[in-house]
């Protein structure tokens, strides 16, 4: 293997991209601007300015480098054909092609932004011990990515990890973003625990902290709940609940060695690991129930990393 | 690959022996008796004199065997390390090294019987179309198999595709043989349809035909459905009901291209499917929820299959 790689990760409003040894060392990164213009027609070319520039500035030929790993934020086939990144302007074509004719016919990989987020962790963040992983992102949504055997797991519609829809709450009477009512998302996500707080608090008088903010955020409510607040406490253990139920579904069907919890919510560190697992072991059938809970490592650079990760692994 | 390969299905009572072409042709098939005395120590030796009997009445050279198939009925690991078969009396060794040493240095690959079975499908069953599948085995329990691009999926302990221990019921309150309670196999199991079909009749004073039964079977309750008769309707929406869920939730985690349905409960055949989709498509997530739905077509021989489909795919 050549001694260089490029890791990309393309988002609505920047390109996060990363210049790494293929041993896993990140030696540099910056962002350029995503220029969505005209159907994004301008990211490719704008990245690939990016590389030219990049490899200049650190002396580097183009036949030191391996490959060109990309990450994107919409369903990649496992072909390298985009089906509508919306949030590019992007409609349907073969990225990878596409990529490799503009630089010189250099090896190109992309995968979905999640998925290579979790590829990331499984390469050199939280999940670099483990053989096969779960990584579940707490964010305003919750994503998912699984990796076996250091490989993504794509599924035959570039759906599989998107765990974040599983149907895990039969009471919740609102609907999800995508249609359905109680996804994991309306129950684990920052804007859920954002929800279930204002709940709790309707539905009961008892005394907490919460109701001392006038916009509470999922950290308030961990931070209360560290400090004991008994309210912030039974938000939090409404949505370990959920989320503990939905690791143990996802246990018996890929049985992982490790789950990784990312996002911002992960934020909240071994606090909020100590919660899901309790519920996780409860719900789980013994066989599947040991898999390691760990916080993902790599934060925002994560998608970078994993996106490298496809041209290495 | 050469032209023979044997596919060895090892139950607590026989084994299932069968005599193959590569190309997934079933040349033979006969049983013999599982021999579990002096905790199953004869059972490799037996199953190495069928072979040799085989070999004799084909006349095959074992020069023209790719290798030896074989389903056990118990947790392999992917080197295959047989952790404690209960049912045939084994402890923990490496059965792959051990057969072949005992059967001139052959080609052995070891599966769990429920993953080989799913391997069997994919390769000459229901899942003959399908680059990967999960398959859902209905009996007196409820088992699982998983296959992405022809491989069985294993687990980190040998786990994954154990979806009978899904907990889908949160108001079940009986509990489960792994003992918890809720779980996908109290529901779609054999069992678990005539248990329901009894709390039906219990809770109700409804007239339904199940009535008529002393000792009503789920075949009963499947028969009577197809018929119009309420009851039985209500107990298989019931039962289809957190099938269907079950799907779902595993959907969003792997996406396969198709769920095959396998098992005794299966010989319900189209009404099943045709019940069981209805609720899948409701609880699953939109971009995850096209997966085909077929019935198993290789019955008691699945596992014959998919042992030998270890050696060839």
């Amino acid at each position: 293997m050549k001694k260089y790689c490029f890791g990309i990760d393309v988002g609505g409003t920047t390109v996060k991209m990363g210049f790494f040894e293929t041993s896993g060392k990140l030696i540099d990164k910056w962002e350029i601007n995503t220029n969505t213009d005209n159907y994004g027609e301008n990211i490719l070319a704008d990245i690939c300015d990016a590389m030219d520039r990049e490899l200049a500035k650190q002396e580097v030929s183009l036949d030191d480098i391996e490959g060109v790993g990309i990450g994107l934020p919409g369903p990649i086939t496992a072909d390298g054909t985009v089906i509508q990144c919306v949030n590019l302007g992007w409609g349907t074509f073969n990225v990878e092609e596409k990529l490799s004719s503009m630089y010189h016919g250099i090896k190109v990989k992309a995968g979905n932004d999640a998925n290579v987020a979790a590829l990331g962790e499984a390469w050199q963040g939280g999940g670099k011990d483990f053989n096969s992983l779960v990584m579940i992102t707490l964010g305003t949504g919750v994503g998912g990515g699984i990796i076996i055997d250091g490989k993504i797991l794509t599924g035959a519609t570039g759906g599989a990890g998107e765990v974040g829809h599983m149907h895990v709450a039969y009471d919740e009477t609102d609907f999800c973003n995508c249609g359905r009512k109680g996804c994991l998302e309306q129950k684990a996500s920052a804007t859920g625990i954002v929800k279930e707080a204002k709940r709790y608090m309707e539905r009961t008088d008892a005394p907490t902290k919460m109701r001392d903010f006038a916009n509470i955020t999922a950290k308030d409510v961990f931070d209360l709940a560290k400090d004991g607040d008994e309210g912030a406490l039974a938000v939090v253990d409404e949505m370990s609940k959920y989320l503990g139920l939905a690791m143990a579904h996802i246990a018996v069907v890929v049985n992982p060695d490790a789950f990784i919890i990312g996002g911002g919510v992960s934020k909240a560190g071994q606090f909020l690991l100590d919660s899901v697992k309790v519920k996780y072991r409860e719900s789980c059938f013994g066989p599947c129930g040991e898999a390691a809970l760990r916080l993902a490592t790599l934060g925002n650079d994560a998608g970078m990393y994993g996106a490298a990760a496809q041209i290495v692994l």
